[in-house]
């Protein structure tokens, strides 16, 4: 058995990209899964796999890490992958980083907190969202999914957001886009670079982007969008 | 002359971060200031260096790069450093980009948001800050800093954030943690592992550290947190 246990709850962006990262490249490991909706990642016990409580995070032996980004670059010095995937070439390898590092205060805090106010904050206390709130951080969403679409992929002259070939940086962004799918909000529409990159990354992924994302597509295609909400007590 | 231009604003952090960790590496470069209060991020000009606008980016002859933490791994890379800065070891290196990764949507995005909501964003508008919002970004804040004087200090067992050793970490932790000074707000107050490991990190970057923060203390010291607040036309 793997010494690499895997602790990850598929409703989390950095969890899937993490998984995903992981089933690509054929890295044995053990699952760990951690229910947020049950709060397991809130136990004594889950604290000390991660003093932060959040997911991902990973035990290799007795070397415990946080962080899906730090993670994936640890994996890249550890385990064997195909060059593209994190390329050895300095420029190459930069334009990835730079990706990986822009990600975090854009596309992943921007997608993040549109589905968090939108549908996951009215599920969980029964209160509609505040919809000038709302339109505030769809505003901020829309100005990084355009620079998605016109920046990182120079509206369409690169196929992929590090270059010319798929690489860790179109994963990770990838299941931040994902993400207001759950919120009702199409990130493809009046986007065709951003919509033809996530077709190409899907198809390059696949049968395993569309298992990462189960939980994603089920839960859009159950609520459009629209958590039932009931009046506040 | 050094084919390395540094586009920055010291009262940027992660640009105060790039231009200290250039002056204690002893790496020569070009220094181009762009002033953000003048707008020069805005410029047509600056949008060829960096499309998204921002500080710091550079210019490694033909080779633009952005976000000062791709950056300083492509100089790690690239230039000769004393080896704790980044340490090869996988394992330390690993922990080192866990802060680095970490700090990203915490103690950046948690001290920035003070920063700008409370001092900045009443300078610019002269319209005085929501008392509320205020307080709910303090909050957010100060559970980002109890986080470095918990558990990235160990509540004094680690002398740095990623170790025994000095790291990128502490370089570009300090300047994130410096920026709620502006704004009136003592990080150091009931934080006295997070206290001591500023005199630490100083202590050994210095003189070049005070120089870095030069407006940072200025800016503090003449404002005492409160900026001049005019009545909304």
């Amino acid at each position: 058995m793997s010494s690499l246990k895997v602790y990850f709850d598929l409703l989390s962006q950095p969890s899937r990209a993490l998984v995903l990262f992981l089933k690509v490249n054929n890295i044995p490991y053990q699952s760990c899964p951690v229910a947020l909706r049950k709060g397991e990642h809130f136990t004594d016990e889950y604290a000390k796999i991660n003093p932060f409580q959040r997911v991902p995070a990973i035990a290799d032996g007795d070397f415990k890490l946080t962080e899906s980004i730090a993670i994936l670059r640890y994996l890249s010095r550890t385990r064997n992958l195909d060059s593209h995937w994190y390329p050895k070439d300095i420029r190459l390898q930069a334009k990835v980083d730079e990706f990986l590092e822009w990600q975090h205060l854009d596309v992943r805090a921007n997608c993040a907190r549109y589905f968090q106010v939108k549908f996951l904050q009215p599920l969980m206390t029964g209160k509609p969202a505040n919809p000038a709130r709302v339109s505030d951080l769809q505003t901020r969403m829309e100005k990084t999914l355009d620079d998605v679409e016109n920046i990182w992929l120079q509206k369409g002259k690169k196929k992929y957001l590090a270059g010319d070939k798929i690489s860790v940086a179109d994963i990770w962004g990838a299941c931040e886009v994902e993400q207001p799918k759950m919120a009702g909000y199409d990130v493809r529409v009046n986007r065709p670079n951003l919509s033809n990159w996530l077709d190409r990354v899907r198809n390059d992924l696949n049968p395993h982007y569309d298992e990462v994302h189960m939980y994603v597509n089920r839960i859009a295609e159950s609520f459009g969008g629209n958590p039932p909400v009931k009046a506040k007590m």
